[in-house]
């Protein structure tokens, strides 16, 4: 899990873009790391804003690390459910 | 990418169990390492297919890497677009 004080981008259902530039303006506040956390679909989008940062913005980023996990939510209907989660570690 | 040779499972629009039963079929028939690829919006398939693996049918199995890519693919009108893709490492 993300440690205190770490900066985390949760990714969830906006365009790409806004998840990327808030990922821009951590690293630029002097960050040299973001931690980008997104469960269910969003995970492909969180692995969008990984790559759309890398390659268009900021070539010096590496991906330190990526964990997945599972997590159990209550759905609407009162039932609890097993969602996928994802961790990308960004390191500039 | 991936080496000659190895298992590979590409993870696409089917259900999650599909994939699943692709992975562990692999590991019976003597694997000890199956990767999981997958584009775009299967990507959190790949992801869910990884932890049912791991939390429903095989304990003894780790992610032992992610990566995240992208490649570009023709869209059907012609035009090129970039896609975002993932491989999961799976060992026994």
């Amino acid at each position: 899990m993300a440690e205190e004080g770490e900066n985390v981008v949760y990714v969830g259902n906006k365009p790409v873009l806004s998840y990327v530039l808030a990922v821009i303006t951590q690293f630029n506040n002097g960050s040299e790391e973001v931690v980008l956390k997104a469960r269910g679909r969003a995970i492909s989008r969180a692995v969008d804003v990984a790559e759309v940062v890398r390659n268009k913005f900021l070539p010096n980023v590496t991906v330190a690390g990526i964990k997945t996990g599972v997590e159990t939510v209550e759905s609407p209907d009162g039932r609890m459910r097993n969602v996928s989660t994802i961790e990308i570690r960004l390191k500039l």
